[in-house]
């Protein structure tokens, strides 16, 4: 309790470490004692718990439902589909003892879940009366990660993974999209305050096994862009593989045309680095799990009755609000502590000012702070969420567009992508020069990606084909 | 869709098949393609999902908050505490590979988390005002299982782990107690509508490396006993093998008290089990997913219309109500449909009673119908919820008083066990016959165990030694 939060390394001289420290000092995780596992923190964990329910609400409400399969997949389930193997096979831990005895067959803990979970569906879809099947579950899986980053990278992660089956093609794109927006670029929006980029991923960049990828990426602090979230259409790759067949309203036999899609603990790390700033975490008030903590500066003159009045006044707006009563630390520490962790707004609660009849009100996007009549205070603590709230997707959104250059070169696509996003006409990139090398390469020369393609107007691309559509534009970036 | 519900292996002729016939037809859980690995599907997990939040809400409530701790746990940890390890040898589950190649040191699925967890305790706690350190975790756990039975006992599981730190052996005494009372036998009996007998277990039933287990024991509608949940005391075993070790306010350094706790998704067998009748599931208003049904029985007169439009006011005052307006389905296949998943109020909306001005409530606990106007209707179905509720706890308590019986002597006491509870004095199974057998031993031949000891006024037993409470009474019940 008494660790001092101290200072964390200025964003400008190393975002890296500037990032570590947040972990650490903030108390959102550690590492785990495997290579490349992590601890969830309470506090961190509160915030994955906002997400899990934000965005949980919103699959309910795009028709999924919620189940459970097994973590322990036969290795012969992810090897009937061969991208999707090849894809994953580096990354697998592998079981081979059970009950005390090696198992006749290895397992291996799920990387994703396409292949456990289509075995079922093939078993439970017979007529087109069954579709669409939409399912979802909340879950941990593991990829053995070799450069490991907490909530970035990590080697077991949390996240939920949305599986459907539908009986037409049409179906399951209008299925996957409405995922892209409704649930994902929806949630980070209007709930985390970061603006994403919804956008098709390039062949060299799709999920092993799918037709075709969508994704949200977002701008980090640094520039670098961060995939949050992606939206898959699996064609009847998986459909085929497994024998999801459906009689149709013909009576004819059809293979389903499926979807996958899902987000990760990489949200909590994708809300530090767009929001935190050089004195820590910046926590949208939508997502708070704490939106304004009540503080005691001195237990005298009724001080702490009024904080305690206070608070009980804001959560009976609905506010989550909390009185820091730790009078036996110092003002400035618990201060400094609160502003760490990121909590939108602190109210002070002091002799001094209760003796004018107010309070502080400090605004922890801008640092402002607003001496309110505390027959104010309630009503003054929910203006300030608002306004923060709107603040940070406001700030993000002007970052966003002022680190975006558009370019009409592959050489300047990899300059401007050092400290932001560059756009630039997919078909340059798509283009091979004299030694063999098309546009895509050269970008990754200098560890650039393509993130997505968008039509002009910034909708997603209806394709990768520039023979088809000569306008796609690419975003690219360096990216998480 | 169009699977006839069909008619269950009736619970006098087969409980166990009975209890497979409601997994499978109610669409609950599918077998695992890797042994002892359970599907649980949507009907399933709505069931979990609504288990967990009231769960969740009471483990707040008692001070304690959520985390994650990674699955993977070096061996090495779980041998750091003999007894712990010993007792959970036999049932893990061995990573050797991982990211393409073996492992330096194999890595086990947890079976439950008291070793990585304290390691990590002992990195946070310093000083006393470290304490109580009060973590929760929802995660899965595997234990390999040679005789798996679907929610009962699976290889993997799904379930919450508390684990506490506390400055003195009374508090940790005293929270290992909250948890049983206030956070499960509280959940169990008012939302679940299970009176569990909450007792000591005796020193053969004790959770690996705790000095005292405290366990929450149901009666199944076979008249045998489900653990339903645990609460231990782990005194400083596991803070002297990890070092937690604490400054108190004396400036001494002290080893902290702890306490593990969990419930497991084996409480959705225990609903089923406990209330399930020769029609079904039958759930507690309080615990299901859907409450009520309104079911159109024919799409005429404007029936639809007003199905619709029930549902909607049911849903206003709070009720979770859905409507079932497939028409194209038999009326009876649905209602049969709608027994068979428990849902505890079915509301019949059609023409003929329409014309009448009524519908028809019907209950599913004890198939009661009622015709109520149009204008009472959800008044008289939240009327029905509630009374439910009571109903459906009354008759398990009946249950649970008309199958334990007191006796006298060891034989008596395996005779009744074969078809409900029995009770005796504790000292009478601690006692040794001429072959050097204990009472206890002597039960086992029947396939009965000691599930709990009591006070005589049935609160928990404070000792499991007969020379310091002469009085302990013990259950005694076969168990699943």
């Amino acid at each position: 309790m008494a660790k001092k939060p101290g200072v964390l390394t200025p964003q400008a001289d190393d975002f890296p470490r500037w990032y570590q420290d947040v972990l650490n000092k903030a108390e959102l995780a550690d590492n785990g004692p495997v290579r490349g596992t992590m601890v969830i923190r309470p506090y961190g964990y509160a915030l994955w718990e906002r997400i899990q329910s934000g965005v949980d609400e919103r699959i309910k409400s795009a028709g999924a439902v919620n189940a459970y399969f097994p973590m322990f997949i036969p290795l012969s389930f992810l090897e009937k589909e061969a991208e999707h193997v090849e894809g994953f096979s580096p990354e697998l831990a592998v079981v081979t003892h059970g009950g005390g005895k090696e198992l006749e067959e290895p397992v291996v803990v799920r990387p994703t879940s396409e292949t456990i979970i289509n075995h079922y569906f093939a078993k439970w879809i017979q007529s087109y009366r069954d579709l669409p099947l939409l399912v979802n579950q909340w879950a941990n899986v593991v990829r053995w990660e070799l450069r490991p980053r907490m909530f970035l990278r990590t080697t077991e992660f949390l996240w939920q993974e949305g599986h459907t089956a539908h009986a037409t093609q049409g179906d399951a794109t209008a299925y996957a999209r409405q995922i892209l927006h409704d649930v994902y670029e929806d949630f980070m929006v209007n709930v985390m305050a970061v603006p994403v980029v919804a956008g098709r991923k390039p062949p060299s960049e799709r999920f092993p096994g799918a037709i075709n990828s969508l994704t949200c990426e977002g701008m980090m602090g640094d520039g670098k862009a961060l995939q949050m979230g992606t939206s898959h259409e699996l064609g009847q790759n998986f459909a085929r593989m497994f024998g999801i067949v459906f009689t149709d309203e013909h009576g004819a036999q059809q293979h389903a045309w499926q979807t996958s899609w899902g987000v990760s603990t990489r949200l909590v790390g994708g809300l530090i680095m767009a929001h935190g700033d050089d004195r820590g975490l910046r926590i949208p008030p939508a997502l708070a799990p704490v939106q304004a903590v009540v503080v005691l500066v001195r237990d005298e003159g009724g001080a702490a009755g009024e904080a305690a009045r206070l608070a009980d006044a804001l959560r009976d707006t609905g506010i989550r609000a909390e009185v820091d009563a730790r009078v036996d630390q110092s003002f400035g520490w618990r201060s400094t502590d609160w502003e760490l962790k990121g909590v939108p707004v602190r109210v002070e609660v002091g002799p001094r000012d209760l003796a004018e009849g107010t309070v502080t009100i400090v605004r922890r996007d801008d640092g402002s702070k607003d001496a309110a009549p505390l027959a104010d205070a309630t009503a003054r603590v929910g203006d300030a969420l608002a306004a923060i709230q709107s603040a940070l997707l406001d700030e993000s959104r002007a970052r966003l567009r002022a680190r975006t250059a558009d370019v009409a070169t592959v050489a300047d696509a990899a300059e401007a992508a050092q400290s932001g996003f560059a756009r630039l006409p997919w078909a340059l990139l798509t283009e091979v020069d004299g030694d063999g090398q098309s546009g895509e390469q050269r970008l990754a020369q200098d560890s650039v990606s393509v993130r997505c393609l968008l039509r002009p107007d910034g909708s997603v691309a209806e394709t990768d084909d520039p023979a088809v559509d000569a306008d796609v534009m690419a975003i690219v970036a360096r990216a998480y």
